[in-house]
Parts: C-alpha cells; sequence; structure tokens
C-alpha cells in the first residue's frame, strides 16, 4: 500500500530515492545500524539540504542528533514506492543485453522476479537461461495473464520494440522497461521508462571534449 | 572540434539531443532526407517546440515550410557534441553485463570503441570476447596509456567499483561510465556517467503503484 504525503513526487525525486534504498541496502549488508543525512549525502554524492527535502516527501524517519536508521527508513522508502513487494516481470528478446539481465543477480535482490522470457528466433525458443525456458513471443499476451506478470523488459533490437511492446499490451501489462533504442507507443494508462545508456556515454564524450576545449587536460 | 553557441547546455538537454542523434540515424537508415520538427518531435516523444528550443543552441538547421535535413541535423549535433570521431573505451568487469556490452553492436554503431577488456578474476584472465583478450585490472594504468584511451566503462560488482575507478584514474582516462551499482569517488577533472537501470525499475513500479491506487487496473 502506497502511504505518500504527495503523490507528486518529481521525476527526480523518484531517482534520488531509488539511489538511497540502494546505498541504504549496502549499508545493512555492511552492519550499519544508523547514519547521519551528512553521510548519507556523501555517499549518494547529493548534499544533505537535499536529502532532508526528498525525505520531507515520506514523513519524518530522522531523529535529531543520531541521523536515520537505516533499516527503517529503506523500509519507509520502499513501502512508499511500491517496493516492499515483489514484482513479476516478463523480458522480450533474448539476445546479449537480454541474456544478461536475465543472468543479473541485481534484479532478484532489488525485488523483481523474471517470470518468463520471450524471442522471436526458433533457434532461441526452447533455450534455458538462468532456469527459464525462452518462450515464442506470439504467446506473450497469454503468457502474462497465465504468470500475472506486471511489468515487460524489451531488450529486442530498435525495429522490433513496437511489435514487443504490442504483445505485451495485448497481454495486459502495466508498465515497459524499454532499453532497445527505439521510442514505443503505448495507451496513456501504461508506464513507459526507457533505459538509454548510450546517452550516458554521449554525455561523458561531450563534457570532455568541453573539458578539453579549455585545455584542462593538456 | 566543439562548435557551440553556448557551452551551459542543461544536463536534459544533453539527454534529447542524445536522442535525436539516435532517431536521425534510424531515419536516415530507412532512407528518409527530410524530416519536420512536428514528425521528429513526434517520433521522440517530445514537443516540437521543446525540438527547436534544444537546436537553436546549435544554430540554425531548420529550414521553413521543408523542415531539416536528417543528414546535415544528426551531424551538426554530433560535431557539437563532440562525437564527430571515435572514441576509444576500456572497460572493468567482464561479468554478464560487461560481456553484454562487450558484444553489443550499438558501442560500435555509435563510435565508442572497446579497445580492452579488464579483470581482477585470474580464470577470466586471457579469455577471448568478441575479439579481445581479457586483461589483468592491475595492469590498467599502463594499458590505458598504450591503447590511448579516454573513457572507463566500470561493470564491477559493486564493492569493486572504486578499484575499478583508482585503476582507471592512474591511468589518465578522462571518463568513467558507471554500471556498477555504487557511488565513486574521483578527482573533479574526472567526468563520472552512472547507468542506474534499477532506478527505472523501481520508478515503473512506483507509477503503476500509483495507478492502481487511481483504481486504474480495475
Amino acid at each position: 500500500m502506497l502511504n505518500l504525503k504527495n503523490e507528486k513526487i518529481p521525476r527526480a525525486t523518484i531517482g534520488r530515492l531509488s539511489l538511497y534504498v540502494q546505498q541504504l541496502e549496502i549499508l545493512e549488508q555492511q552492519g550499519e545500524k544508523v547514519i547521519s543525512s551528512e553521510k548519507l549525502a556523501k555517499i549518494c554524492g547529493v548534499n544533505p539540504s537535499q536529502i532532508r527535502k526528498d525525505l520531507a516527501y515520506f514523513g519524518e524517519f530522522g531523529v535529531r542528533g543520531v541521523g536515520y536508521y537505516i533499516y527503517e527508513l529503506k523500509q519507509a522508502i520502499k513501502k512508499s514506492l511500491g517496493l516492499d513487494r515483489i514484482w513479476k516481470v516478463v523480458l522480450v528478446g533474448v539476445g546479449n543485453l537480454g541474456r544478461a539481465l536475465l543472468r543479473h543477480n541485481v534484479l532478484i535482490k532489488r525485488g523483481f522476479i523474471v517470470v518468463g522470457a520471450f524471442d522471436c528466433d526458433p533457434f532461441k525458443i526452447g533455450e534455458e537461461i538462468a532456469g527459464l525456458e525462452v518462450m515464442c513471443s506470439s504467446n506473450l499476451p497469454q503468457k502474462i495473464k497465465e504468470l500475472d506478470a506486471e511489468i515487460g523488459i524489451i531488450t529486442t533490437p530498435q525495429e522490433r520494440a513496437q511489435r514487443a511492446a504490442n504483445y505485451l499490451i495485448k497481454g495486459g501489462i502495466k508498465g515497459i522497461v524499454n532499453f532497445a533504442p527505439a521510442r514505443i507507443t503505448v495507451p496513456s494508462h501504461i508506464v513507459v521508462e526507457y533505459v538509454d545508456f548510450i546517452n550516458h556515454l554521449f554525455s561523458t564524450a561531450f563534457q570532455i571534449s568541453l573539458n578539453q576545449a579549455k585545455g584542462m587536460y593538456s
């Protein structure tokens, strides 16, 4: 159940909350119990006033003079973001990136279980990857319902992304995370997020170019 | 060479320019020569006035009543972002994600050549992946200079990200794209970008939860 002071959390805040959750989990694994907002800010690379402002959306977790209780803060953020439960995911497109995600333990660690893997290549259908048998993409609409999946990950080539999205939508998916370098068209009630890692390489190259123009490396 | 009207391009604009370049390349592959700002806006999922505003940073590419010449616009954006040349990249951490990136043709298609792959696992050193022989991470400082690499991609587990960054910095890297779920500390002249795909899954789950709370799926 969501428990928000304000449903209109800005996009950038959600990104930072996601970062806080991940860093709090790392601290927890290291045996830490309490952390000051200054220290959490430093680890996350944001300023302390920003952290206090972000957490204000979710109520009061800080204790003056002590800091934040790590477990409680993490649970509260997760609950507020709807992450205090398991999310079932199907993945479409079993290429290099799709395989890497299927084998990546970070998904399950963060509460996302891949319950089905799909591809339209007859040579891949039937193959077993990370305990899942690859199924034919055209079965998606039926399988999504059977598997009770809510989120679809698209890792197809760009030219097959829209078809994958169509299958997912037909199956009643609620949200799509698209790793393919293509925009997709979906009905307005479907949530879509784009993961564009080339963007980050472009941005890095651009910032280096600016630094070079300033003579920073000469 | 950079050729900018204004070096202070906002972060969000760089993200969209990266998207425009990718979509323009797709249009080019499809044999298109000219596109209106309305159509380009639709494909990219942004509004036309935003596109016109973004492109104003780079001079005048639009022709009234015709639209944009695709090749010229793409080249101009790439030149402005320092993407009109090849960038040499080294990758540290040859796990599932690292392997997927090494085999992913999108890097080379976008002008990023991986010239070296590194890992600290003796069982991986010497292995050949996508034509590259995996080298020992401790050789990074020397190899970066030999290979003339400017950008480092980190795909290690979170607990080894900082050590990978230290090796990269010692070798004189100019920018780092970090896929590991850990913040890293670097000198101020080093560019760092974080690729956090879990963030997008969190955001999707959160938006679905909000929609559910509004009864949108019942």
